[in-house]
């Protein structure tokens, strides 16, 4: 599973999901990545096939990211995972009450 | 998705599968995993309620490990990930052929 083998890029793909996003709206939506970190993600998403970058030029330039169909292909296994987590988040709670 | 942010804990969750794994025998399936890093990850997936560690006070000791219940309901999700990362694998390939 080497095209997701860090923790924010499921949180990429399910934020972006079937939306055209701007690296801004990106960054304000999981605001506790750096912008450094947020830009090398992107990079290597868009070369493992997972998102589309459009670049447009102008000014200020405009850079907009999608998913592929592999990346909107993900999108169901990941609310299964995070369906997963949820469940047994509570089991945990409710353990220790 | 906290409790897998790492490449290797899939992975581990899938070779130990519905066994019951001692630690060289985890080590010899993933032989690229140094024994520091198994360790540590092993001692991760225990403390997130993903596996149960037994020690048997044996000569030489003797150490075992089971998924939980929560790491056997991660079992089918991670199926699906495999197929998903396998199919486009091969559409990758057959696009550059």
């Amino acid at each position: 599973m080497s095209s997701l083998g860090s923790k924010w890029k499921p949180v990429i793909v399910m934020v972006i999901n079937d939306r055209k996003l701007r690296f801004g709206q990106i960054a304000a939506r999981i605001h506790v990545i750096s912008r450094k970190v947020l830009t090398d993600q992107l990079r290597e998403m868009v070369e493992d096939g997972l998102l589309i970058r459009e670049e447009f030029k102008e000014l200020p330039p405009r850079v907009e990211y999608t998913l592929t169909e592999k990346g909107l292909a993900l999108l169901p296994i990941l609310n299964l995972l995070e369906d997963w987590e949820r469940n047994y988040e509570t089991k945990e709670v409710l353990a220790e009450a």
